[in-house]
């Protein structure tokens, strides 16, 4: 390259920053993304880790891989630590980066409102390692059920409460169930099985917001049949890691509590001094960019947009749509043309509920049952990257489904325990510590 | 079940465990196995998780799966922390367990010579955490490397050296090399790939101990033609992670030193007051049995039994059989019958040096180059576990194959960090510190 090309800085590797770098590709421009990770995630799919279903592989790749015959491309493996719009520079964790042009696509992260009780013992799920944590520690509770004899405990062991009647949390409940009834009751013949708890949390009347309302109801019976307990206008206060404690005073013993009730804006996008709405999303023009800051635009989770009066969900679709309008409208601004609004066109949503059960608007149209799942197959099918991870994921469905099977029931390590720091030696009398009126057998959960 | 059975622990789920446990199938025995794993780890290809070519969850499948349809069978997830041979108890991370009969199958760890630095900053490859640290870790170097500009710091981000010149270290450094050179060259476009160095670095004036000389030579010039620069009579002493000492007193300096140099006995068998020979293995009868306790067989890597004066490799072909063996030996004493000797019957040996080439010894027949390839490839997929598993691993390898690549170049979290624990606000000064004169730059390594 001779002339000196602009260089726009793409932070965040989700789907917002790799729709964007994507439609890069011809522009006139030096393209150089970072993120902390040196792969995509393919977020909707995480539960299916986290219930032992994918392995972390099959929804991951490589932004490199993905990039490679981008010729304008550049990878910067780093976290954004803060963002000088005014100097146009990104401070990293392995120093400044500047740009010409900036788009931000941190994403979102978890919000408990608060609630440190639930952050501090609860378990979430927006990251691959969130993911394989709590895949974990699902596995641990029953292999410390199976070894356990105290019924308070068992209890507690055995009870899983997922909290938020949104998407994920409803995708979450209905997978968990499955993997307990159709494939861990294999693994454990000796155990009763129907002593174990689903239970789905929901502070307000109904799940799935977004959805219809009858489609709403529908993936509630659903889930009922599929043995989870749907609980609405349950609000939880506190969670000790043993005991969820409910608004109503009620407490539910149980050893997992996911947390799947609030999401907000990537918190980087706090320190920049933006004004933002609800969420912490960032208030910007109706072209994305930042007031202000013209070549600044921010794309996905991260951005507070409205449509007919409501925020845009902090969904896929919504982020590949801006990702790509933000693009377009840097590649306008260096041919000295105007910029574009950003405007949504919803393709749907999506929610599946376990084997042959989902719920789906396409458009105006509506699908429950076996239809829905089938369209929800198809889809995220068509969005997973690569091929091979295509060829894969489907083998590894169509393997659960015709053997009512799951694939990856391991307890592998996933940075929640440190390596090996077992104690040395331990002699008989301090193991025999283990009598009737413990409460939990940490020992073993912890292994 | 109404008489009482006698109860077997197998203590280990690897290749004796798992084969002791199946021949056990229509014993009138109650079969226990503990591990402190869920899975059978199929360490043979260990290195190509390291090297990004397999997932975890293809080279692990869960205990309960294997055994799902044996009656007689039940797992615990505990570790083993001592066994009191006398009173016929396990003691356990989860209490003590009684057996009357015992099937010792702990198999090895890495073994140092007393090498501290190694261990304390070297990476080894025995369990399935060892090979994602490893993974994470070399893909990070190249990370680090594309941002990094003082040449004596590349040069150690891009140096690897393998210590020991045995199956292991053989088939690691070539694949290492092969991961650089094929795969890693195409996802770093920018970089120039002919300063990478791969060593094997070996004591002796040979490698694989256990091979006709032939094949060990004919190995030696592989590697070479794959860029592997193989060093004899290089004897490593010290380790900083940073740069190793040879006793030669040349120091090469490097951030990735894998050790594959020596094993030993799991320590556990340290305890037990046993006679131990070489590499901490228990001397045994001829049969299995522990001197003086009929009942407690010991089978695997950390067995001591001498063949033709020489003890037995520490090798999955003698751990299926004399996991067979003790099994068998078992139901002959339960039966009143004399037990057997085992009899070593030697497969041959394998070793795969990278695409289209292999040693391999098969009884008395020797291949080489495509033809051991074929033969490493077709052993490798029958005795992976699990129909699914040798489906995806046949396809990843295909893929890899045809188009040179690696399936799984993620860097995924692996209990070497803890999570997110990174400093919460960082101003732009102090990431500034980033200079030219800094050793290496670990805030980048260590992201």
């Amino acid at each position: 390259m001779t002339e000196k090309r602009p260089t726009v800085v793409i932070v965040g590797a989700g789907f917002a920053g790799m729709h964007a770098a994507k439609a890069l590709r011809e522009a006139p421009v030096k393209v150089v993304m970072l993120d902390r990770n040196n792969y995509h995630l393919f977020q909707p799919l995480l539960y299916q880790v986290a219930t032992a279903a994918l392995a972390p592989s099959e929804i991951a790749y490589p932004v490199r891989a993905i990039f490679r015959k981008q010729k304008n491309f550049e990878f910067r493996l780093a976290e954004a630590l803060n963002v000088d719009l005014d100097g146009k520079a990104v401070y990293t964790s392995n120093g400044p980066i500047s740009y010409d042009y900036l788009i931000l696509a941190v994403g979102g992260e978890t919000s408990y409102f608060g609630l440190d009780s639930v952050a501090r013992n609860g378990f979430d799920l927006k990251d691959l390692e969130d993911a394989m944590i709590l895949r974990n520690h699902i596995l641990r509770m029953f292999e410390g059920a199976s070894q356990e004899k105290v019924p308070h405990v068992l209890r507690a062991l055995r009870t899983f409460v997922v909290v938020g009647g949104g998407p994920t949390g409803v995708e979450c409940a209905g997978a968990l169930s499955e993997l307990i009834r159709l494939a861990l009751s294999k693994d454990f013949p000796g155990m009763n099985f129907k002593d174990d708890r689903v239970i789905l949390l929901e502070a307000k009347e109904r799940l799935l917001a977004g959805f219809p309302e009858d489609l709403a109801q529908s993936a509630a019976t659903t889930l009922q049949k599929k043995q989870v307990e749907v609980r609405f206008g349950a609000e939880v206060v506190e969670y000790d890691g043993r005991q969820v404690r409910l608004r109503s005073g009620e407490v539910i013993p149980t050893c997992t509590l996911i947390w799947a009730a609030g999401v907000r804006s990537e918190s980087l996008m706090d320190k920049l001094g933006l004004e933002q709405k609800s969420q912490g999303r960032v208030v910007v023009e109706q072209t994305l960019q930042i007031p202000g800051y013209p070549e600044a635009f921010v794309a996905g989770d991260c951005v507070y947009l409205e449509e007919d009066g409501k925020p845009l969900p902090m969904m896929a679709p919504v982020a590949i749509q801006q990702g790509k309008i933000a693009a377009r409208n840097i590649e306008r601004l260096i041919a000295d043309k105007s910029v574009e609004a950003f405007d949504y066109r919803d393709p749907g949503s999506l929610a599946t509920i376990g084997r042959n059960a989902a719920v789906a608007r396409v458009r105006k149209f509506k699908f429950r049952g076996f239809l829905a799942w089938l369209v929800w197959l198809a889809v995220h099918l068509f969005w997973l990257i690569g091929f091979r991870n295509r060829l894969v994921v489907l083998i590894n469905w169509a393997w659960d489904y015709f053997l009512y099977e799951r694939a990856v029931r391991l307890i592998t390590p996933d940075g929640s325990l440190p390596k090996k720091d077992q104690p040395e030696t331990v002699l008989p009398e301090e193991i025999e510590r283990v009598t009737e009126d413990r409460p939990i057998n940490l020992a073993l959960l912890e292994l």
